[in-house]
Formats: C-alpha cells, structure tokens, sequence
C-alpha cells in the first residue's frame, strides 16, 4: 500500500492524489441500487495524459487493479470500486480542444460534462445530439464508456455514432490512437468502436475526437393521452412504419406521469394510463405533426394536444427527463431495468412488464425511448423489507427474461456494469463470450482494468 | 489436395463445387490493380449456413486458408486467392429473409446484390443508403467486408452504421451471433462492428440485420462550374460551415469530366477545372438548393445550374457513378487511390496531388466524395511502359503519405487488402498493430482466413 502510493506520487502532484478515506469511500459507487463496492485504496484525479499513463504503468508493475471513473451517474454499477484498487477519475481532464464548424468534429478530453460540451457546439451552430437524462452531470468518458443513449437517439442515433476516434492508455500505460478525424475510414479493425461500451475495461480513454451535427430548428412536441399502454404502442409503430422522423418519440405510463406531477407539479394528465410525447425538430414540422396526431387518433388515443410554443414543448421534455427520478420517490427504492426490444415488440414488452408487477405484488413504472423500443421499467420498494426487495431483484430479472424472449436485449443503453453480468452470457452465448475474453486478453493480460465488471 | 476435395464433398453438394482450372481461375481477384493473386485449389459456393460451416471444419481440420468473395468489385486486393486456398464465393446465398417496415431493418443473407435490396425495399417506402458506385453488382456481404461507402455518405453516413447485427461461422466452424435486431443495444464488446471492415480475415458473414430508413424524396441536384479545384473546396467548406446538409456533395476535377464526355456523351461542361454536384433530397430543397447556389457564386463559380427535374439530377448522378470507368479509359491502366481528408484540408489534398501528377509527368483524375474529404485521385498510365508503371506506383505512394501529412487516412471506403496493407502499419502505428494481431488471435488462431490481406 505505501509502495503504491509512494510510487503514484512519483509521477503525479500532490493534489492529484486522495487518500483520506471518507473522501475515497464518496467514490467507491455510481447510481445503480444492487451492486456490491469495494473500498478503493486511493482516488487519482489526474489532468494529463502523461499522468494516467503513471497510473497505469504504476498500477501494471505493482498488479494494482484500476477502476475508471467519469461523474458516477452510471445506473449499472460499472464505476463501482473494487477492494484495493485504484480509482481513477477523469473528471478534472476536462477541456474542449477544439470545435471545427468545417470538418464538424470536437475534440475532448473524457472529464467534460456532456451539456457543457452541447452548449459550447451551439455557439457554433452545431449539435452534439447524444443526451442521456443526466447530460447536466455526466461525462463524455463515461458516456463513451457506456455507449450512452438519451432521447434524441430515435432520429440522431447513440454516442458510437459520434465517436471518430480515440487516444487510450493501454493497462501498460502505452498510448494508442485509434479512428480518425475524417468522416471516413476503413483502415484495419474498427478498435474505436470497441472501446465505445467496454466499460472501461480495455483501456482509459484520455481523448475523444467526436462528430457533431448542424444545430436543427427546436422541437416542437405533440402529447397524445392513451386508454392503455396497448393502444399507444400501436400507435408509435403506426408512426413509424408511415415513415415518419420524429425527433423523439417517448412514453409514460401512469405511474411514471403521476410520480412527475407529484414531484414537479408539471400539470400532466394525470388519469392517463401512457403519455405518448413524439417530436419534430424539422424547419417545418407541421405537416408531421399534423399526420402523427391523426395516427395517434386513430390508433384509440382520448387526447392529442400539440405544445404551444418552444417552451411548453421544452416543459414537455423536462417532465420526461425527470422520470427516474421522480420514480425513484415513489417507494425507498428502484431497480431502473433498461430493456430494448423491436419496437414491434414494444406491446407485448410493456404487456408483460405489467403482468409481472401483478405477479410479484410490486408497483413498477414505466418510462420508454419507445420509438426506440428502448424500456425503462422502474421496480419500485421498499428496502428495508426483505420479502419485497426479494420480489425486486426475482421480478427485475424476470423482465430481462421477457425482454430476451421478444428478441430483444438486456441493455439497451445503460450497460452491463455488476448488475447485469449473470445475464450477459445468458444474451450474448458461449462462443461470443470466449471470444469476448479474447479481446481482453489482448488488451489487458493482467486482468487490471475495471475486474469484476463486465464479464 | 484429394484429401481436401473429398471431405468438401462429403457435405456439400456437387454444383458447389468448382474444381476446373479455367472457372477457379476466374475467381482469383477482384478489381484492385497491382495486387498479387495466387490459384484456388477449389472454389465453393455454398447455399446454406451448415455448407459454410462444414468448408470451415474442413479447412481447420486439414490446414487449408480460406478467401471469402462476394462479387470481386473490390478495389484493394481483399477479394484475392492465395496459392492453393478454398475460395469461398458467398454469391449464391443471396436471399433476403426478412423486411421490416416497422423495425425499419432487412435480415439478408451476404450474397444480396446491393441494388436488389435497394429497390426491395424501396417497395416497402424503405431505404437502404449504402450505394458503392458499383451498386449494380457488389453484394451486402462484400459491402460489409469492406466497409463500403458510396455517394450518399455525407449524409446518410457508411455501411458500418447500418449493421446492427451478423451470423458469423468463425475460423473453426462455430456460429457466432453478434449484435441484435433492436434500434440500440450495448449488451457487450461491439463485435459486429469489429467484424464490418474486416476483410474476411476473423470470420464468414453468413446472415447480416440491416438497418433502414424512410425513403427520402428523389433528390434534386445542381452542379456548379468552378475555375480551379482551390476555388471547388472553398464553395464546399462553406457550404458545411453554414450548416447544409446535402444528400450528396461530389467533385470531378477536368481530367474525369472530359473522360466522362469522351464515354458517354453526357454533356457535362468541358472546359471546367472542377465540377460540383450537390443535391438534397428534403420535401423543398429549394431554399437549400438556392443558399448553396449563392454560396458557390460567393466561392468563384462561374456558372451554378440546378437540375430542371429528377431526370437531369438522375443524369448527373449516372456521370458521377461512371467516373472510376471513365478514367480506366485515359490509359492502358490505372491505379483508383482512396485516401479521406478532414474536408478542411481537401483543397491542400487537391492541390498537392495536382503537384504530384506534375512532378512524375502522369495523369491524375481525380473525382471525390467530397462532402467527405474523400478523394479517388485516379493514376493513368500506360503499364506496357515499365517506367510509367514504376512512376505510377510511386506518385500512387506519394498520394497517400500526402493524406496522412493532412490528418487523413489511407483508405476512406476501398479499404487494405493487398494494395495499402505495407501503408496500413504506417497509419495505425506499432501499438494499433499489435492489438490487431491480438484480436485475430482471438478469432482466427490457425491464420486460416484471408491470409496475407490487411496486415
């Protein structure tokens, strides 16, 4: 332990380094409920590539493992820390390097927040359209870390799609480039894409050249009120298959409406049973609202009211951003399930989401990228009760279960992290998991990056 | 040699199998000039996933390399046979199985011509944007062994992002799945992405989940008159600096308009330095069309002339899509370089491989998705004339260490193979390399597939 850190300091300042353990134990988690931490040995904030490369020649020669960090705001326990380790946390290497309106890319360090980043695109008149519910906190690292999804992702895509290339210090602190800042390329084996949703367990990503998208015209957004999950399902592939781009395309179900007006007073319909939020962020987007409006009528919905203005449609949005948290108030605890299915499939998902809850005697709300397919049932409990935190954990993998049996996936944007590593394999089979170890083996022989998660 | 044709036929059936020396023959390259090409001791052409499994326990079991071929329109030597190797023609598993207007997605076999599933679904308002110039002939699984680009990159980006899935029968015959049929998923290591741009040295592709999108209406074009290819790239960084986001932004430089002309008769005009095709396929482009029109006048075009109707764009495109053909004509050869510059730098590209055609006395043409930064400076020469020829090679080099001066890549959407793979090392750097050789460990421990392509 001494060695460690005597060796640490070696490379890195004094104020780089975190020993104190109440400080240290405030970094051993990220947001998920259910996932075991350990107790780091100390916390390393560095501010330069030079010194996560220390860390990690440091960590290689004393067979140290290494958990990345970025703002924590992770909901599958990926950041979490491991007994002994190292904490490494990117959050102070956070410059934007560069903007370019022409080659229309960025260039950032991992440690910057994703609304910072957005923002400062803006002022050029660009986009950087990946925004998960917590882009006012969370980092580019540990969005690319987890492959990030948010809202946009129906018409603009997920942070792999933004990511060009990558500078990465290797488990032996070696640096390596990958990608490009082209808008093509095809040269050798698509490493960058590997690194994006690897959870930090192939390297750290200490640079990111990232594209970016002309600024669109603001959304405007539609609310259309349904009788039942059913009904709004059929509308949303009623939508899609008329070829409609909405720029987002969301749903809540009447718990999750009920737990943002309580929260927040937002003034939503509150005897609703699934909210249908769709959006359009063309120059003119009336001809698509009107045509999603008469869809959504005609696939059984009481209501469709069109948003006023660019602030009553921003309200809109803000009330779907605060979904899990306001889910979260709604019992002691949550388990936030993060199951992607064909959006064909979106009906019969929700359909037996809500058979589960009825089974295990629990309430679970649901809020869903569901243009997407993309579900977010919210298991909501009481943990100091063993019995139902018991029916949590049994009824949160049931619906993985339903979720892989529509033809779907465990994760559709929140990862893997700790809480779901028993149902990777389940999804990915034998032969894409040995090959999986593979791939480790050649990036990090020593097992040093971020163990435990995964796989 | 008998021992192979034996246990090939005990699971194939007979008209799978080509052994006569003239057909093999005709399988041992692809379009690419100067690359080596050995002879196939057998060519297979399998119609089922147990077929191609069974050519790959075969091939483990008795040592023999294996060279995946779709339709040999490949442009790097991918596609070449090794002495003595089981050509692996993919062709005739060519059906699609599945189009989902809905899910938005296409479940093909590899074999599908890329134009035939184009016009599929197409029938179903559905579009696959992918479009290699050799559209016509080229097939989904070479596409996806490749990395294709095409015309509709600018926006619509390269096939990569339209991946969402494979079925792979690796090196030793197992069946691997990767990916999902949903719109997102992060459910592990990005294998399918690993595998798109792979050249068929990590596995078989033998079923692919494609992504769609709307049909977007016909695009209309307008071509622009430049007086020098500096001039060209200004209108061209404008034009993305303003935030326009063409459906198609091309350039052909004199060389490649009057060989055009010459082939086709097409009326393009003559005495221009560089032609400039831009296009949108919104429902107005015409505020769009108009912008563009006054950017390329403010930029120094001599004349901007927008298609009268979806005829003339259709026209214009075809004059594009021939260019690379139109170009073989100049000489007796050519050489089609492929490298991708940040489109900041194209006009550098531009000039600099215009000094390279001087100082070795050659014709270069050079038309290039230029939206992209990427250029195809085309080398004609005459390959009787062994000087030429060694001039060619080396200005060809030259190219290329020029793009990567600029921050390019050697290969934008042609890829490898066997023309850049010495250049390939150049560009990743050692540590990329090794990483490569770690992952092709991983999947394909013999060296059995494509043997001698990439690196």
């Amino acid at each position: 332990m001494n060695g460690l850190l005597g060796q640490l300091r070696a490379g890195l300042p004094a104020e780089a380094l975190v020993t104190d353990p109440d400080v240290t134990a405030s970094y051993a988690h990220d947001m998920a409920s259910f996932c075991d931490a350990g107790t780091p040995a100390v916390v390393v904030l560095p501010r330069t590539v030079e010194q996560v490369q220390h860390v990690m020649r440091t960590a290689t020669a004393l067979r140290v493992p290494v958990v990345p960090q970025g703002a924590r705001t992770g909901l599958s326990g990926a950041a979490n820390a491991s007994d002994g380790c190292i904490v490494l946390s990117l959050v102070k290497m956070d410059r934007i390097l560069e903007i370019s309106p022409v080659d229309r890319i960025a260039v950032v360090e991992p440690g910057v927040v994703n609304a910072v980043l957005s923002r400062a695109v803006n002022e050029h008149g660009l986009y950087y359209p990946p925004d998960p519910s917590s882009w006012e906190m969370c980092t580019i690292g540990g969005n690319i870390g987890t492959a990030s999804g948010g809202l946009c992702c129906v018409k603009y895509g997920v942070t792999a799609e933004y990511v060009l290339g990558l500078e990465v210090v290797l488990a032996d602190g070696r640096l390596l480039s990958t990608g490009r800042r082209t808008a093509k390329g095809v040269a050798g084996y698509d490493l960058t894409r590997l690194f994006v949703g690897s959870e930090g367990s192939l390297g750290i990503v200490v640079k990111a050249v990232l594209a970016l998208k002309p600024q669109p015209p603001q959304q405007l957004v539609l609310a259309a009120e349904f009788p039942s999950a059913a009904t709004a399902c059929d509308a949303i592939c009623r939508i899609m298959e008329r070829g409609h781009t909405p720029s987002l395309l969301e749903l809540m179900d009447r718990t999750t409406v009920q737990a943002v007006n309580k929260m927040a007073n937002m003034g939503l319909p509150d005897t609703t049973e699934a909210l249908l939020l769709a959006a359009f962020d063309t120059p003119d987007p009336s001809a698509d609202l009107a045509a999603v409006a008469e869809l959504c009528t005609a696939a059984g919905a009481t209501d469709v009211v069109p948003a006023e203005d660019a602030a009553e449609s921003e309200m809109l949005l803000q009330a779907r951003r605060m979904s899990l948290t306001a889910l979260e108030t709604v019992k002691s605890a949550t388990m936030i399930d993060d199951v992607c299915v064909p959006r064909s499939k979106l009906g019969a998902m929700l359909e037996g989401t809500a058979a589960v809850a009825e089974k295990y005697g629990l309430t679970i709300g649901v809020c869903a990228h569901a243009g997407d397919g993309n579900t977010h049932p919210v298991v909501c409990f009481d943990h100091t009760d063993a019995d139902e935190s018991r029916r949590a954990r049994e009824s949160f993998d049931e619906i993985m279960a339903l979720g892989l049996e529509l033809g779907g996936t465990i994760t559709g944007e929140h990862g893997v992290g700790v809480l779901k590593k028993e149902w990777l394999a389940r999804e990915l089979g034998e032969v894409s998991v040995e090959l999986h170890r593979g791939i480790k083996q050649a990036f990090d022989p020593l097992g040093l990056l971020n163990p435990g998660k995964v796989f």
